[in-house]
């Protein structure tokens, strides 16, 4: 049977065997969801094993469990290491979901659910794929290895030092992954960079406890006023980073790279019409896909202090929080941009403020040559099931763990994704367009028969 | 038996009483607490009633009850009409009581609740002294009204209606109230001003959706970095509000209210050192007593946007808040102010940011000349149970209502107030210090004779 015909008679169960899985609530941020998180990597390890991988492994770490499997029966040929995850973002605000984020629902021939594109759906094609050859031909064209986290939307803390400790059994002559996106519905695209993430928690407190703002009111530091300050400091009002030396490392665009990225088209005026923006804002003298794929940032995630309930509280709040992560490219260093974002603010603490930061991730940014024999054989299975060869982009996403493994593996990675710009990832109503799934599913089987 | 024995003998029933009526929590703000509001209307009501007041009534409005009552049995004598308020504050952040807010305990002779000195407490004093009178004598040396609202903590939206619809039957020669606080445990004071109270909320969107800062970030408006952009630029460095015409009305200080003011004596340092705080902050060029009392303010109380959670989530929010109230004096008139504030709000609006203001309470500032007869024999009062003569303070609170019942009812308004300025009110802890309830008792006690 050819791989279409196969793929059409099994849709439905693969279909409800995804949705099975998008039902664990598998949020790596949140601690209450350990269990599930222990569900989701089981889940894998059965359709890994269902599926006829061999050496299937979950390992435990002090995190969330590395899941491991193998298909090494052809001698001579290369390898490839396929790398995804299992885990999930947060789902708040809830109130903004039209279904519920763990009940997965197809409408319009798009899946809707939390992970449904990121990266669960994504990564279930690798499984199916690899099933699919195997039971249609006995045997896989290359060897196949699988290691699949619960932690890359906390940027891997367990992963890099397995990778380090076990980079023998991993060792592969590519790495496949599918975590980013195509440019369009017909659209494909291979990224050939990927922004680096630093993050960091800020907090702000004055007086040792809440105050009136009637009684103190005038006479005190209050903690809100002092971390909007501080937060306002951070970028001048053209968008640019405002922090000593953020720029330094970051490269400046050549013309044959805004050539390069001008090849993406990208039409600002839909962007708008579909967010319904007044105006795209950010760094002076870039255009949009420059400064989302090519720029450094600096962004606040989340900010909080004193009274968000029902009505007025005339409260002068003790304390204020900020979340912040900054996306780097080049040569930035997560460390140095975070102790240097650290400076800024101790700098500019306001009168009576006292500041404490927490540094969190630190993922360094990733690039590839897309002249490399292999992404043009990724380039050729795009081409074959989708009709129009991909663009060789560069993504404003991080997923640290790339850059880790091209260094640590010593291997060209490929990032072949299947999501749409507009799917969601990250905020309510995540979903995955199902022609994709479709075609995701050919086009890794066509790649990985390219490749022996 | 004289005054002092009588609240000795009984002051274990009467904290008894007043810990039942702190065990309703009557949070006007929050609308789940609507039943406990009519608890605490219906126990006051009884009590009244126990005590030997007659027409007592509870007039349910469109928020919380009224309750009005009276003794008008002292013709020829003036007639005294004592305000206070039943609704208390909310309680959050809960995990920073030492003792749950609404289970009253006495520890060092100080009974902590929510409500314990804002008012409850207070206004349960003028309850007991008319009953201890009426006990002792079985008369009144003047006619008394009460009328006591259950929302002055939202700016009384419906007594303003009740006071200009009943000035008749409100119609009194004095306004006695207890909501204000002594300069220290043996300073008491009498407050000639209280500051008036306008408030709003802001509201900044921008993307239709949460959007991830990965795929979008550096190229659209961050709604909290528009927020912080917007609130920094409400004050300048130097602690003044940076609102054009916000100073308009406020009238500048002259050397003798100066002096006045700092007849207070009030002690910078230490209230560093209790507050824990390495700076005091405020407008530039006055002292902390002329900032807090007799100077304007614009307070944020609440800001809140993007992720609050455990760990980092990588989203650029569409939408962020803050709430804000404002202090005014002079003749700063509360609707003006907001309208500045909100043109302040839509000229400074950053780039691709929709703005939302919704105005809220209003509520004049108040003052009194402290040369008028009743408040020197208020000042007599004091002055025979504490031993010294009360400092005529002005206070940085906001009690509307009072300059409407002056107006309203052309009545000076004396502000005979028993708190304590480290009682915590509107914050976790708060407390009352039972030596100025046992002072409180007697000092309304020998006020209301002073007056007949």
């Amino acid at each position: 049977m050819d791989y279409l015909s196969y793929f059409q008679d099994h849709r439905e169960t693969h279909l409800a065997e995804l949705k099975d899985w998008l039902r664990i609530p598998s949020i790596s941020a949140l601690s209450e969801h350990k269990p599930d998180m222990q569900r989701a990597a089981s889940w894998l390890a059965d359709k890994l094993t269902q599926a006829g991988l061999e050496h299937v492994e979950i390992h435990q770490t002090a995190g969330h469990p590395i899941v491991y499997a193998d298909h090494l029966h052809a001698p001579g040929q290369p390898t490839v290491l396929v790398y995804g995850h299992y885990d999930v973002q947060p789902v708040d605000p809830l109130n903004l979901w039209d279904s519920a984020p763990f009940e997965p629902e197809i409408r319009n021939n798009k899946l809707y659910a939390r992970g449904a594109t990121d990266d669960k759906g994504q990564l279930f094609l690798h499984v199916k794929a690899v099933e699919a050859i195997l039971k249609q031909e006995g045997k896989l064209p290359v060897n196949v290895k699988f290691c699949i986290e619960g932690e890359e939307e906390v940027t891997s803390p367990n992963l890099h030092p397995f990778l380090e400790k076990n980079a023998e059994k991993l060792a592969a002559d590519a790495v496949l992954i599918s975590d980013t996106e195509l440019l369009g519905p017909d659209k494909p695209a291979i990224c050939t960079g990927l922004r680096g993430l630093c993050s960091l928690d800020v907090k702000i407190t004055t007086a040792n406890t809440d105050l009136h703002s009637g009684t103190f009111g005038g006479g005190v530091p209050n903690a809100l006023h002092a971390l909007v300050e501080l937060l306002a400091s951070l970028h001048t009002a053209d968008g640019k980073v405002n922090v000593d030396g953020f720029y330094d490392d970051a490269p400046e665009l050549t013309p044959q790279m805004r050539q390069e990225l001008a090849r993406k088209e990208f039409d600002d005026e839909a962007l708008k019409r579909e967010l319904a923006l007044d105006d795209l804002f950010g760094e002076a003298g870039y255009t949009y896909v420059e400064r989302t794929g090519a720029r450094p940032t600096l962004e606040l995630n989340g900010v909080y202090g004193g009274f968000q309930g029902e009505g007025t509280k005339t409260v002068i709040p003790r304390e204020a929080h900020a979340k912040i992560t900054c996306r780097l490219v080049g040569r930035q260093n997560p460390q140095d941009i975070l102790d240097k974002i650290e400076r800024h603010l101790n700098t500019h603490k306001p009168t009576g403020a006292k500041l404490a930061v927490v540094q969190r991730e630190k993922g360094n940014p990733f690039t590839i040559d897309p002249s490399l024999p292999i992404l043009q054989k990724a380039a050729d299975a795009f081409e074959e099931v989708y009709g129009t060869r991909p663009v060789f982009t560069k993504d404003g996403g991080s997923i640290p763990i790339v850059e880790a493994m091209a260094r640590v593996l010593k291997a060209p990675v490929v990032l072949m994704g299947f999501g749409l710009p507009d799917e969601n990832l990250h905020a309510p109503n995540e979903h995955f367009h199902l022609e994709n799934f479709d075609k995701g599913l050919l086009t890794i089987t066509r790649f990985l028969h390219t490749l022996s």
